[in-house]
């Protein structure tokens, strides 16, 4: 059970819905920004921005956020779950490219501190042909998800175990997007 | 210098600025949530609230935030920057309320990870007269500024020296808020 009395069955709106119902007028940005950084017009895919994103949810250990943006990423790679799996299980052998490999890096660096990230990981991921607009957008998807993990963990809200919630939730979030 | 071409004089466009400055599509929503957070209508003051960023900012070590959310805090405290930095400094011996002290362990807590928040911290804070919404928007601005701060050293922005650019900006924030 969430700390604090969100007002709404958290089985039926668990994770950060339930703190979005309980509070609008933030939900608001919160789902703004989610939309830009994740689904707004970009030389990323979808399904590359949600793989930062539950790269970093694992990272933070959020289960609700990690389950939810690495269904998300799946349903937008064609390798599916199974790439989802194998950056999380061990991101030096996954089979990326060597760009996408230079940003998780970079996420990764973010996770932990923005002081973490330095000129080589930068110039590593310049070589592979990273732009500034993607090194910037991976910085802030990175940093965005130590907001979200923590919003969601903070409150302790209720995150399923059942991973065809997960999958629904992709099909919305894919075919409607974060602010409808 | 900033890890990437921000297209701006970084000493006119300091810190959180600058990356603003870059990509405007991101900074609305980052605006928005830090005016609703922070200055919108709320039972906590103001000052309070920028206390509580200022803090999390502190224990992230990101220079440019505390700066700024110290000044902004200071600005709009009668205590001024002798109680910010008495908070910053020691916690449980500074004069703050009962309540703010509560709310200011639980913006602790989340600075390290959301798991970290106990149903104890919750409930020391309801004991001294914290409401749901007040818990709620703790959690969110400890949450947000470990966002803003690692958006902002993730990127290696300038945080300026000069303590009268802070105190500038608390006037301008004071008087336009964060989304003009």
């Amino acid at each position: 059970m969430a700390h604090i009395d969100l007002g709404v069955d958290e089985t039926q709106f668990p994770g950060i819905t339930g703190p979005m119902r309980f509070r609008p007028e933030t939900a608001r940005p919160l789902n703004e920004l989610a939309e830009v950084l994740l689904r707004g017009p970009h030389s990323l895919t979808a399904g590359e921005r949600e793989l930062i994103a539950a790269y970093v949810s694992g990272l933070n250990e959020c289960d609700f956020c990690r389950n939810s943006h690495s269904a998300f990423a799946a349903a937008q790679l064609d390798e599916g779950m199974a790439l989802v799996d194998q950056v999380r299980a061990n991101l030096d052998e996954a089979p990326v490219s060597a760009k996408l490999r230079a940003l998780l890096r970079i996420a990764g660096a973010v996770q932990e501190t923005g002081r973490k990230v330095t000129a080589d990981h930068v110039e590593s991921a310049r070589t592979e042909g990273a732009t500034d607009i993607e090194i910037h957008d991976t910085v802030l998807i990175a940093a965005a998800f130590c907001m979200y993990n923590r919003y969601v963990d903070g409150l302790a809200t209720l995150a399923p175990t059942d991973p065809e919630r997960y999958a629904q939730s992709a099909r919305r979030i894919i075919e409607h997007g974060y602010t409808n």
